[in-house]
This record gives structure tokens, C-alpha cells and sequence, in this order.
């Protein structure tokens, strides 16, 4: 048996690729695949349809906020979110928890005037700061946060409380639709497919209507979520392998009963491998507790000579994925929607034998 | 049986999605998708670095020319090219032979001065025009071109002869790869992969690697050639699943024979249908005979109401996607690559007895 702990591309949900694998070179009986037929048939159509169907019922998301599937990554809403929303002369607050965050950062300063208002630079961004000691401004043109940190393995369990004028903003790349949360107090979310969602190379956007008629004259048609929000996410080819699996994927989603539920198996599996983590010295794990992701689970070992051999063994175990990311060492286990409580107790079942023979 | 004359996302060929389909569950063993890997891990460097060698190998690429996947096919590329190439002062030439370069036009003056010297829009864009006629600029940042015009089903046959200061790039999402040319005498060369390479949602992106210095400071970073250029395609999450597939579709080139051998067999299917096409008066050609597209062979009948029996008979017999594109009407049979000679003579057969009863 392999388990898939990719940090993204990540697994999916077994059942939504042995559907996708049993009618790839025939889709509905056409006689060739989805991804042979045309994004503007009717046959695709009603696959856009049913995934952004699928969003809206998972989210509760109201009816003035636009479901959007475009191309390009987290990475181009970087760019994205200030060409369209920072207007001349107005300033971006941003708060800085992690790499994705600075990138972001760095990039919409190449746009307007950024304020980087808090962040946890200065202690390897091992925590979400506090964000009642956070210094808003009730003029700035958005608040851009990122829920959910995939390197320190951190996340936000408490939204900032900001003001009503000024819209939040969040990249969800990695953990959208993992918890029950309410949408519509942001003003745009944006998250690459490649976590929770499907596979890479599709992007949702989920962005209140009127926010998106901010948008200067001399940005590209191209690069304006107004042109996306007329043309239905077909103003050009989108991915439509990458739409068709979001559908399904989250056909699975609601399946397992809506966010509630996944939410409720997300948390056993934090918890099945922060127990085991917390119960003495052996491993440690790098993110404070309080800010603990769901979805990534980042620790050490006291010896790195120890992880390279908790690395290869775990790989011959068949848990695949578990080096941390580059930037930082250690290991992580990158938990999304796909893995299964089972794949998690099997991680910690091989953890726990691992501190037997080395403890 | 079913031939699939869709104009793109288009048919891939039958081997290629048979391969994806065994093994999308498991790729090499593994024990998970191509689509589940990272995009960092060596299993896809592997992929993408051949999916590279087969393009440089099919083209005969000159070392100083990068080749790139990105994500958001052409449309992104028409924004792209002025933001990165029309440097502040300086004007691009554009030569309009459908909309697809109109739209490329369109987006590009939102950037900086353009100057369309040539074009088709007073005639129905039904011939590509005369390059020895054109006014061309020695200055000039670039001169863009569309290689193949997918709704009027014209191609150009002879490149202009340009000053060689200035850079020729051109939009070949339609004709990429479906015959021999001389890749290098292009300074840049763009296409989204769904007609001749794989799937939608990928755009590669041929060009020679100074004039990616000439970017701006103010362009943000994703949209810059030289951060994918130094990031070698995945500075950012690239479309996964899109690389996998361009190097099984570019695999499939070279066993058979390499673009001088498609172009052949490109020439025999195009000849398929307009002999038939010109043979009497009840079917007509739309593009100028010494403009004609190998990819898109778009004709009517005389009568529209039998237009419409012609699609509706067509498509029962198996015949998928011949209507021509919404915005002219009539019939388009796209041709490209992956079609086989045997599915365009079979369609000439039903074209041959369609006539022969209502002729």
C-alpha cells in the first residue's frame, strides 16, 4: 500500500480517479475523452456547470459572488489581485505569514502601495500573529492574508475582525473546502487546484462582483476578473481537464456529507499525529500549537542524521512526500481532503515503531 | 465509429490517450497518478525535461532558444508579449488576419503603440495578405503574426522577408508542429497545446533567450519570460497533467517520422478535401485557394438550410464538430495532427454520397 503525502500536486480521492481513468478515451458514450472535446460544447458546459454548482452548495457562497476557474496558479493572482483592486494612489494592507505571503507581497508592490501590517518573519513564521494587535486602515483597498501556510505548517484559526469598507482577501491555495468556514465575509478568495481541488493547472476564484469593476482601464482583457465574470470562465480555453476534476472532486465532497464532515475527519487526522508528536521528546513539531495547519503537519527529529533515515525508511514504507520543504528541512505530512484516516494512522503506527527502534 | 473534427480542445492521438488512460492510476509503478506527483519531484523533471527534448529535437532549435510551458494559452501570450517586448517608446507592427490576431492587437494597444500594417478584415479575412506589399518598420519592437487562422481556415504558406533587427513573433496555436519549417528564424513563437500538442490548459512558448531581457522592471514576476526561463517551467506549479501529455503527444511525432513525415501525410488529408470541395459547385470554399489552411477546411453549400441537414447527417454518422465557428457559419472540418488520413477520406466519402443525394 502507498501513501500519497504530497505537499501538492497531491493525491485525489481514489474513487474520483478510477472514474476519471475508466472513461478518459470516453466520456458519456461520445466515443472520444473530455479533454478532446470542445470547451464551448454543450457536453463540457454542463461540467462547468456542475463545478461551480458543486462551490456554491459546498460554500453557501451568496448569490453576488462569481465562481471563477482560470489559469496561472496562486502565483498569478499575486499579480492579479493588485492589477485589478489596488487603484492609483490607494495602498494594500498584506500580512506576511509565510514564503507564499511574501511572494504575493513582493509582487503587488511591483503594482501600488503595499503596508505589510504583521507577519512572524523574525521567528521562521512558526505562528499566525495576534490580529487584535494588528494596526488596520479603514482606507486601505483590501486586507490580503494567507489562510493557510504549507512550509511552517501554520494556519488561521481565527478570521481578523476588520472593517466593514475594506474587503479581505485570502489566498486559499491550501486549505480550501478542508474546514466549514464562512465564505462570504471575503471579499475574493483564491486558491490553485492542486491541494484539495483537483490537479494542477486550474484556479478557483471566488470573488465579490462589484469588488471586480475597480479595475483600471489600461489592465489587460486578459488579466480582469470582469472579462472571466462575463465570459463564464470561457472567454478563453481554460484547462478543461482541470475544471472536469474539480467537478468530480467535488462531487466527492459532497458525498462525504459537505465541509461539516470533512472538517470533522480533518481534525481526527491533526489530531492522530500532534498526539503521537506531543507525547515526548522524540519528535517535535516546528509550528506553535496554536496555530497548528490542519492540512500540513511539519516536525523534527532531534538528530538530522535520524531524519535522513526516518526519510528513506518511511519511503520504502511506502509513505511517499514526507521531506519538508527545501527551504526549512524536517519532515511534513501534507494531510488534504484526499487522504484518508486510515493513511494517518498507518503514518502513525509507522512513527511509533520508528521511535521504538531509535528512542 | 466517431471521428472527431472538434477545432480545439481537439482529438489527441488514439495511442497517447490510451497510454494516459493504463496508466493514470499508477505511473511507473509508483502506486499514484502523474497528476498526484509533485511538480518538483524527479518522476515529473524527467517528464517535462523530455516533453523539452522532443520539442527541440522536432524543431531543430537553435541553444539560445528557450522552450516554456505556461498556463493560459495565447490569450495570456497577446498581453505577455507587448508587456514584456513593446518597451516604453517603441512600437509593434501586427499584420490582422482573423480575430484571433485582432484580439491579440487589442490587448497589446492597451500596453503601448501598435501599428497594424496589413491585413484581411474589409474581405472576410478569407486570404492572408501579400508580405511584399507590406510597410514595414525597421524599428519596430516586433512584427506578430498568426500562423493559422482557425475561423476563415487560412494559413500562411511563405513567411515575410523582414529586416533583421526586427524580431518575428507569431501566434502557431493552430499550425504548430503540423509542418517543416525553420523554427529559428522566429524570435518568438507561441501556442496553446489544443490543436497539435496535448490538451488545454498548457502554452508553449519557443523564444530566444535576449529578448526576454528587454522586460521591464515595472512587469510583476509571473508575468515575466525570465522568471520562468531561470525557473525552467516551474518557478510556479505548471499545468502538471498538460507536460505529461505534450511529451507523450511530441513522443508520438517523432516515432512517426518527425514533422517532414505529419507534414505529408497533413498535405495528403488537405488535398482529400478540397478536391472534392472544388470538384463541382455544390461545395465552396471559403478561403483563397493560395491561402489555404492544412489544419481547417472551412466551406459551405449553397443552401442553408441544407447546411443544417448537412451537420445534422454528418454528426449521426459520426462525424463530430464539423460546424463551422459561430461567428461565420457553414462547415469547418479541423484536421490537425492527430487526425488520420483514414477519418478524413471516410469524411469525404460521406461528403461524396451527401452530394450525390442532394446535389
Amino acid at each position: 500500500m502507498t501513501y500519497n503525502f504530497n505537499p501538492g500536486p497531491a493525491m485525489l480521492p481514489p474513487e474520483v480517479m478510477q472514474q476519471a481513468q475508466s472513461e478518459f478515451c470516453d466520456y458519456n458514450d461520445l466515443g472520444c475523452g473530455i479533454v478532446e472535446l470542445s470547451h464551448r460544447s454543450g457536453e463540457f458546459d454542463a461540467v462547468r456547470e456542475r463545478a461551480e454548482q458543486n462551490i456554491r452548495e459546498l460554500a453557501s457562497l451568496a448569490d453576488n459572488t462569481a465562481v471563477l476557474f482560470l489559469q496561472g496558479g496562486a502565483s498569478l493572482q499575486f499579480a492579479m489581485v493588485p492589477m485589478n483592486l489596488l487603484t492609483s494612489g490607494a495602498t494594500a494592507d498584506y500580512v506576511d505569514t509565510g514564503p507564499w505571503s511574501s511572494k504575493a507581497i513582493k509582487e503587488a508592490g511591483l503594482i501600488g502601495h503595499v503596508r505589510v501590517i504583521a507577519g512572524g518573519k523574525e521567528t521562521g513564521y512558526t505562528a499566525i500573529p495576534d490580529s487584535a494587535a494588528w494596526e488596520l486602515d479603514d482606507a486601505a483597498a483590501y486586507l490580503h492574508i494567507t489562510s493557510n501556510n504549507t512550509i511552517a505548517g501554520t494556519q488561521y484559526s481565527v478570521w481578523p475582525s476588520i472593517p466593514d469598507a475594506v474587503p479581505l482577501i485570502c489566498d486559499m491555495s491550501s486549505d480550501i473546502f478542508s474546514r466549514d468556514i464562512d465564505f462570504n465575509r471575503f471579499g475574493l478568495i483564491y486558491a490553485g487546484a492542486q491541494k484539495n481541488l483537483g490537479p494542477s493547472g486550474v484556479t478557483v476564484v471566488l470573488i465579490r462582483k462589484e469588488l471586480a469593476d475597480r479595475v483600471p482601464d489600461s489592465v489587460p482583457g486578459i488579466l480582469r476578473y470582469t472579462t472571466h465574470i462575463e465570459g463564464k470562465s470561457v472567454y478563453n480555453t481554460p484547462s478543461t481537464f482541470g475544471i472536469y476534476m474539480v467537478a468530480m472532486v467535488t462531487d466527492w465532497m459532497k458525498r462525504q456529507g459537505g465541509l461539516g464532515a470533512i472538517e470533522r475527519i480533518n481534525d481526527q487526522k491533526k489530531k492522530t499525529l500532534y498526539d503521537l508528536i506531543d507525547a515526548d521528546d522524540f519528535y517535535r513539531g516546528t509550528a506553535d500549537p496554536g496555530s497548528r495547519s490542519k492540512m500540513n503537519v511539519c516536525f523534527r527529529l532531534a538528530d538530522e542524521e535520524l531524519e535522513k533515515i526516518f526519510l528513506a525508511e518511511s519511503a520504502a514504507a511506502g509513505f511517499m512526500g514526507l521531506k519538508g520543504h527545501r527551504s526549512v528541512g524536517g519532515m511534513r505530512a501534507s494531510i488534504y481532503n484526499a487522504m484518508p484516516l486510515d493513511g494517518v494512522v498507518s503514518l502513525a503506527d509507522f512513527m511509533r515503531e520508528f521511535r521504538r527502534r531509535n528512542g
